[in-house]
């Protein structure tokens, strides 16, 4: 539990949704459930693999936005740290006790720099990404203003279409005005892949990530010519990861969905084709809903809508049922296809969402769940912290 | 400002993304700010059209979730009170002090029965929706326990396809049950044509809602034969408000869209055919966000993506901009087409949100602005009640 939180204070079906020791479905809904062995599977499944193949992982605490998970990504899977894409994440997982985090994003506003320089105070290494030279004097001044340290990843557009510079010179201009500014330390290169990571085929997958590693190895090249090593070179997610874990170029994996999975990442396929949900990764993030409307004999209302989760890629399926269908999404209310009318009023489904991230988002609470009963309340720590 | 909320514990930055006084450059990006001119114009043109036309005005505080601003729909709109979906929703208007709200939406779950049938206690006159006359009793056993009245709407499916009975018949053997009940009063229909706001052309929208009216008047016609009288006949958005409040059946409006606007529903079109945000309703309500990355000459990169909105109904808008155009959306960056590299570091901009309900959802605070300075912060007070 993270301390700040108070559950005496808080009341069930207001603050919180559910209460130690209940059973699944006197859970308050529609709320965010764990299933707490598939999540510590996922977690020591992913921190084998890291350690078989000799590269660290540093968990992408940006999905779940909880420091309780992101410490069982340590204690379970061996996690070297966090990365995040805000600096108000990132002093959430500092405060919460995490040594070592990196902010895989450009941080540009003096505001935030000003709090970004302040990290390592909360006893935390602090990274940050940087696409332009321009930036660097600004983090110099913050780090210097607090006497701290700032580390930086130059950060490479290796197909992701936003933050990064694409080439070689690009990158070893940046990391030269780094190394030489005051308060700052150039410690190597961010480079993830986003766009592809959702691409069904393993084979188009590997074509882009293939393009990725290259443009890595040489920027890591160039940067060596010049006397600059690169402590980390980062990137990799649920649907490259062994592409980027074995390139013998990237020595930091950033992956974040693999451990509560979503049915947009469910679909694509590993290297058998078959679903990585299907055997490599397994659903442990879960929106339970209920039934509250009936009226029409095909079709019931269930009350997780567009507040309860994101549908940027596409709708929730329902957990473990091939008999009903969430077919549409308002506000509130969810519409599932109930063509044999199995479903009555009051009773309770497991909906996968469609993309794990921005669903947390909109939670407080992740309802850690073994055995049918309510084992955990973890606070989603940072969520709404997007500044 | 919510009394519940002491703004001097919290931290721009971290907890609050901006403060009293502050200019709208130096506000922490992204976040909700609301042209309260803007606002205020909206709230006081719909308040005087439910007047000029004898209905009453029952704000959807669904959409903002926000006590302060249905506070201000109160004293300057003249709004009879609130609705909402969740029974959270409506404890904390409830708490808030808002005397009079109603449930549109039904409430199945024995707990949440347990709360809603306490909510009288807290001086709110306590309404919710039936659809089924199975839930009578439970409501009638809930109110019974606390000693409390809970007033019943019978719920009309005219269209939405969500909750919600179809036929007379249907709604006259709820009401009877409803009426019959102890602890229950009979107060009326809820119908709400749902599915039709964001029809472009008036002329269909008109032609959803004489459906829907006509199902509504034989439902009161009905319901008098048998010596029910509907104290409320509720239904109407920002889509339709005309249709329903002149209709003669109608007499509580439920408008909730009005007061913010968004780029959905801002495409509609009047009667003259003229966007409904180019003269009917002003823009009040804007995701300020902030240039973080322009590496690639045509494109830049801001910090509000996916966690800071939600992209059910289609991207943002840019305001007031038309050099250049939000593109494309992922987790925490957002995409702006830039083609005259017009855009630098740091730069702001004002979103208009696709869907402002869901995107309200997932802020914390609204930033009211006035004359480019900060005058108030609101706490979106019933943010994630969703249960």
């Amino acid at each position: 539990m993270n301390q700040q939180v108070n559950i005496d204070e808080l009341e069930v079906g207001f603050d919180i949704p559910a209460a130690i020791g209940m059973s699944e479905d006197e859970i308050q809904t529609p709320c965010l459930v764990l299933d707490l062995d598939a999540l510590e599977r996922n977690i020591k499944k992913m921190g084998d693999w890291a350690k078989e193949h000799g590269v660290r992982h540093r968990v992408h605490g940006k999905m779940h936005k909880s420091v309780d998970v992101a410490k069982l990504q340590e204690s379970l899977g061996g996690s070297c740290g966090v990365c995040c894409q805000k600096v108000s994440e990132a002093e959430v997982f500092a405060r919460g006790g995490i040594k070592d985090v990196l902010v895989s994003n450009q941080v540009r506003d003096p505001a935030k720099i000003d709090r970004l320089a302040r990290l390592p105070k909360l006893g935390a290494r602090t990274i940050v990404c940087v696409d332009d030279v321009e930036n660097v004097a600004d983090l110099s001044a913050g780090a210097q203003k607090h006497g701290t340290e700032i580390e930086c990843l130059v950060e490479i557009d290796c197909g992701a279409g936003r933050c990064g510079v694409t080439t070689t010179p690009a990158v070893i201009e940046i990391a030269k005005a780094i190394d030489a500014a005051p308060g700052l330390k150039f410690s190597g290169i961010q480079a993830y892949q986003g766009a592809m990571q959702h691409i069904d085929s393993y084979d188009e997958r590997k074509a882009k990530i293939d393009t990725a590693v290259a443009m890595v190895r040489d920027a890591v090249d160039g940067l060596k010519a010049e006397g600059l090593e690169c402590d980390i070179v980062g990137g990799g997610g649920t649907g490259s990861y062994y592409f980027e874990g074995t390139s013998g170029v990237y020595n930091e994996l950033q992956c974040g969905s693999y451990a509560f999975m979503d049915a947009d990442y469910g679909r694509i396929l590993d290297k058998d084709g078959k679903r990585i949900d299907q055997g490599e990764w397994e659903n442990a993030l879960f929106i339970l809903t209920s039934v509250m409307s009936h009226a029409k004999s095909d079709k019931a209302i269930v009350d997780a809508g567009l507040k309860a989760q994101s549908v940027d890629s596409g709708l929730p399926t329902v957990f473990g049922r091939d008999d009903v269908k969430y077919i549409k999404c308002s506000d509130e209310h969810g519409v599932v296809e109930d063509g044999q009318g199995v479903l009555k009023a009051n009773d309770k489904l497991r909906l996968v969402p469609g993309h794990c991230d921005p669903t947390c988002n909109v939670h407080d609470w992740y309802v850690g769940v073994r055995g049918g009963k309510v084992e955990t309340l973890w606070p989603v720590s940072a969520r709404g912290k997007a500044y």
